[in-house]
């Protein structure tokens, strides 16, 4: 998908809502384990329930690669059931050197056709590049996040100045363009987001940590909103586990339309 | 496999050699290709030809992820075969946020058995810390990788003095022990595996890049040995495409050989 389809559905849904797919078997309603696969009947029935409030899934590729080759069928079918209009992103977190780099690339847009992948920085550009090479795919790099050790070296003051997620975003804007990379940022951390958007002003930003790690929408919209919105806001456990009874998808409904509808306050 | 497990082997059989299973279904002997098991049956090919002489197989997951949920088959069975005193890798180069990294721990060290995982430092140490819980169970660290992009941010310069890496190595073994942590250190920057030792004098280093990335062995162990010997020398491509033709596992046998002979006059 490229960046004028998902600005589209930003403004036709007004929302800027991705829908974390972070399926854990042992969180999910027991009515659903005798079922052939109950972690795709689960993301099946979560998509049919937030599909019209939401412009993004996020599948958290660690939920299904620790069930075994069973994980990534219920993976392929839920990619696979997901409406085509709505943008897709493997959180996977890869990088490795340039010619495995490209093998992940080919796992995750071609092998599963996702839209996007979530890739580490540590490694630098050759690990980065090869998400970048087919139209309409896109790499997320991790800049800023949203948990206790980002402190450990996301923080680190520079000689040259500025600190280490600073340099992450200057450098890598140069390899790709606003078409085909965003950011991981942590909501947690509104107060950086005016800085980040001095480095990065028209680069989408995926941003994690609203509502249960404790971020507010306003403050994100404030300090990271730019001409096209440029936010896709995240949420995981508050949708999905809105409630483990047999309710559960109703209840994720009510809680992804919450969401949205404040959203569309912010959107113009 | 615990620390002193791995040191008798490689005194036993005095080597240190890993050897990298980064399999590529287009670049295997085509006489395999019309068996159920293409990748297995190399894997089973290579391990059978090899392990008199290597200590270590380390698959890179992206080889196996790439070919969907076949490709994590395959990665199980070869686990399976790999006979038990040798040590396992699979280097998957993983990191999240807590409650994820565990779910990838589980991947590896349950689901699939592996004694070790490769692991980004980029999100500090909630990211790790999943991967050391279980007793016998490694993270492997990437501090210094042996690619043109390890410059990018590896080796920049911090406020507080030395650079990125050395900052990994000095905080993250805080997180572990010599008992469970090993760190990647690309080969091809010995002068400043001196510059490493300083910093973590006893921990076991996994070397990738000596061979095919120009990396001297010599360099590696005058300036990376320790009382334990304490490396892991890695070669993948030497050794398992040493011939693409019929011959490619007695080849391999040959090329795994005469590492470890090389090896063989390093260990005292």
């Amino acid at each position: 998908m490229n960046r004028e389809q998902l600005v589209e559905q930003i403004n036709k849904k007004k929302s800027f809502l991705c829908v974390g797919l972070d399926t854990d078997i042992n969180k999910i309603p027991s009515f659903l384990l005798s079922l052939e696969d109950p972690v795709f009947e689960f993301n099946k029935r979560i998509i049919d329930a937030t599909k019209d409030f939401c412009v993004a899934y996020k599948p958290n590729i660690a939920f299904y690669e620790s069930m075994g080759a069973k994980g990534w069928e219920s993976l392929q079918k839920t990619i696979a059931y997901i409406p085509k209009e709505i943008f897709t992103i493997a959180d996977a977190k890869r990088g490795d050197i340039g010619n495995t780099s490209a093998m992940y690339a080919k796992a995750f847009f071609q092998t599963y056709n996702f839209d996007s992948v979530t890739v580490a920085p540590y490694m630098g550009s050759d690990s980065v590049q090869p998400f970048l090479k087919e139209k309409g795919k896109w790499a997320i790099i991790l800049a800023l996040t949203s948990n206790e050790g980002a402190a450990d070296f996301q923080y680190e003051r520079l000689e040259g100045g500025g600190q280490l997620f600073e340099k992450v975003l200057s450098t890598t804007k140069k390899w790709g363009s606003i078409e085909n990379m965003m950011y991981v940022v942590g909501a947690t951390k509104a107060e950086k987001l005016a800085k980040i958007r001095k480095i990065i002003p028209d680069h989408f930003l995926l941003v994690p940590g609203v509502g249960a790690q404790g971020g507010s929408l306003e403050e994100v919209c404030k300090y990271g909103m730019n001409a096209d919105v440029g936010l896709l806001v995240n949420s995981s456990r508050g949708i999905i586990y809105a409630s483990q009874e047999e309710d559960f998808a109703e209840a994720a409904r009510k809680a992804a339309r919450t969401i949205q509808q404040e959203m569309e306050l912010f959107i113009h």
